[in-house]
């Protein structure tokens, strides 16, 4: 008797341990075919050409981002997918004008140009320029130290450069973006009349890197412009200022702000065999800055989620749930696209298990960053090990990114690919973002490595912790 | 009774586990100053810059290469090591001459010039240049197949593609590099008067790519010139040959092998405190080939391998062992260098614990291949936590590098760094391996992942795997 009651379970093990054999094997396959098909038949590198080389900079409103939006739609109606369609949403509009220019002067008439760009929503200068002496500091909270009385009628210079020794170049960069920010909002307080913030990058050379500015609640008079500076000149300047403290800085920005204007996020989906209702997102942004090309940020995301559906196709894989991408519209300076479909999501009904963004360059992938609970978290790590052969390693929790962040609720898993960071902010939003930056296998791998998840959730579905602690307790 | 029985073991674990973690927060903090360190006051950029854009290609036995021998030699005096040293070296030298030309005739007077190259190595084509129908083959067993009829009196034209799907593009480039060192001695044998190479790169591009090639045991009337060709060339020749198959190539080399000259590994080495008979290596190879400037390959590996010992300086560590850097002369077309230091380092009867080499790129580095047993290897994985926050994962068996390979003997453990590799063969051998494609941090962090490695191995030496074998049996 002892006999068979030992037998029951050694036979429901060993069919366990061969279905997730089969499964595990089957899956293994699968990518392989995805990573082969992206590095032999990929279309992303050829797709970011056109939106680098053949449109470019699309800043939300401008026309360059009306032809992207139109070019996509095109070509993923070209796909074949089950639908495509167009999602209109109200953007800002804002405008550079002609090219800003800035010196600084030591003495009469003894000037230095230096390098500068608007940052995004900054109003212009008055149309002689502005020049004044100015204050350098290291950050928001020393203007209170400083005061009123010795800020006033000057321009405030934030120099706090990013730390080098944080081995994430995001981190970096989260530890400086305030400056530029909140910087104009919070100087203008003290009644400076301009700022200029040293360029978030850790590289040292003459381009200055753009990105979006508030004014928080300041009203229209309240408001004064801000500029970024290359990093080289930011050095320049801090040194100089050392030697003759009342140095002054001359700048003359042309920007302005418009009125909202209508634009779109991209949509593409193939219908779910199984589970139709169930609704993954593979999405980047549509829009970028408009100093070079925007083909790190974010054509590299937009190319990459693309290839996702078209790779499906090609493959004839019929997923069991609705995959869509979505190419948001003004990431940059707003985020009324990733905003706005999420309100539609909502007023649907639409039950999003999934989303992944791919928004921080096409570098080579090094894996993800999720927004999963711990449970959630514990089903993916399961798949980590298939990711091996690929160099795929980073699976940790955290943020995940900026467009598909409002469409956070209930067991919705969040997901960014966490690309190699370190040369990101050499291009980010500057004149250097551009096609010859990106390396076709990195972008690539990319792709393959976003197609490769989206397949995985696809096959096995995510937890719905809620439900199941619900159960339990 | 029982009571003290059980205390003693308790005590003792906890003991143990105390100590551990003593140490293991001591280690981690003591690569967290590494990596600091190097980061923010780093030295290996500054190197690289002198060495790539004062110097340039540094061919073995040429005027640059002894540039190259004198600086470092100068800058390693600079560090305050315990000695520095010339080890002297013959090595073979070969000169390029004038520009190599080259074009494909599809009719009389109907030409397209081509992007060609010499390998390093090659004899030169007739003084008038070599011209002759065109053979395209996949690889060096097709020539057999085709046999030597068809092929006397023409040009051999390899090329077999790098196969894309390779995720690391060394297993990639070891998949094809046979067409280029061989090709010339094979198809010599069958009668051929030339062999053109596609270029070994992942890239569709202009630039050809050199390389090392030889004639194994021909005798000298029997070599035939042989010349790498741009990937963009090699799919155009291929394409017109469908077209065109009796279109004749032309190439003239200007090449020249000289008589072996005299040059030097360059040597500097802090003695360690308290085992000093115990040599760990650092190191990369000084030469370069001499279309770009050598800073990947191997510019990128000197300069950290330099930063090492300076970063030990800096931080005042005193290292047990005894810590040498070795630049080696001639990896690229002999591997004189890495020979002549095996050859004496077994005269002397030095024992050498541990070699580390870096020569894949100055690329974000990703961790390290071990030529380590498995006893030694499982020492080295229980450090693999220490680098996580470095994004350092990569923990392997395998190969190391070829200038350390002939210290293998005994107990000695090699490793090699493992950058990323997507971009590396884009620039590997070609004019565009410059300077302004390293990346400052990727290469610093490269050289605090190395330094890193090499404290923990000064710190907890390494198993003697042969002698514990013995002991047990």
């Amino acid at each position: 008797m002892l006999k068979h009651i030992l037998l029951v379970p050694v036979i429901f093990i060993t069919f366990s341990i061969n279905a997730q054999t089969t499964s595990y094997t089957k899956d293994s396959l699968q990518l392989r075919k995805i990573y082969n098909l992206t590095l032999t038949e990929g279309e992303a590198y050829n797709w970011l050409d056109y939106l680098s080389n053949n449109i470019g900079g699309r800043l939300s409103g401008s026309r360059n981002a009306q032809k992207a939006i139109d070019y996509t739609k095109a070509e993923l109606e070209k796909i074949g997918l089950d639908s495509v369609w167009l999602q209109p949403v109200m953007v800002p509009k804002w405008t550079r004008g002609s090219r800003e220019y800035s010196y600084i002067e030591t003495a009469p008439g003894v000037t230095r140009d230096l390098n500068i760009t608007a940052l995004g929503g900054s109003v212009s200068t008055p149309a002689g320029g502005a020049k004044a002496e100015v204050i350098e500091v290291k950050g928001l909270e020393e203007l209170k130290e400083i005061g009123q009385e010795k800020i006033k009628g000057k321009i405030v210079f934030y120099n706090r450069p990013m730390d080098p020794t944080k081995i994430s170049t995001f981190e970096a960069y989260g530890g400086c973006v305030d400056q530029r920010y909140s910087g104009a909002e919070e100087a203008a307080k003290y009644g400076a009349i301009g700022v200029i913030v040293r360029s978030l990058s850790l590289k040292q050379d003459d381009y200055p890197h753009t990105g979006s500015m508030s004014y928080g609640n300041l009203s229209k008079d309240q408001r004064i412009p801000a500029a970024a500076i290359s990093t080289n000149d930011a050095n320049y300047i801090s040194g100089m200022l050392k030697l003759t403290p009342d140095a002054k800085l001359y700048f003359k920005l042309n920007s302005e702000v418009h009125k909202d204007v209508e634009s779109y996020n991209v949509i593409g989906e193939i219908k779910g065999s199984e589970y139709p209702d169930e609704i993954m997102v593979v999405g980047g942004h549509l829009d970028s800055w408009d100093l070079g090309d925007g083909a790190h940020d974010d054509g590299a995301g937009v190319v990459q989620s693309m290839e996702v559906l078209r790779l499906f196709k090609e493959m004839d894989y019929q997923p069991k749930r609705t995959i869509r991408v979505v190419l948001f519209m003004n990431e940059e300076n707003g985020l009324r696209g990733g905003n706005k479909y999420a309100e539609v999501a909502k007023q649907k009904s639409e039950k999003h298990i999934f989303a992944l963004e791919s928004d921080a360059g096409g570098f080579t992938p090094r894996g993800f960053s999720f927004d999963a609970d711990d449970a959630q978290f514990a089903q993916i790590l399961g798949w980590q090990k298939l990711f091996k052969p690929y160099l795929i390693h980073y699976f940790e929790q955290g943020g995940s990114g900026a467009d598909i962040g409002p469409l956070k609720q209930g067991d919705i898993v969040l997901a960014g690919l966490r690309p190699d960071s370190q040369r990101y902010f050499d291009h980010h939003h500057a004149a250097t973002d551009t096609f010859d930056h990106v390396n076709k296998r990195e972008l690539e791998l990319g792709a393959a490595t976003m197609t490769s998840l989206m397949y995985l959730i696809d096959q096995h579905g995510i937890k719905h912790i809620n439900t199941e602690q619900k159960d339990k307790f």
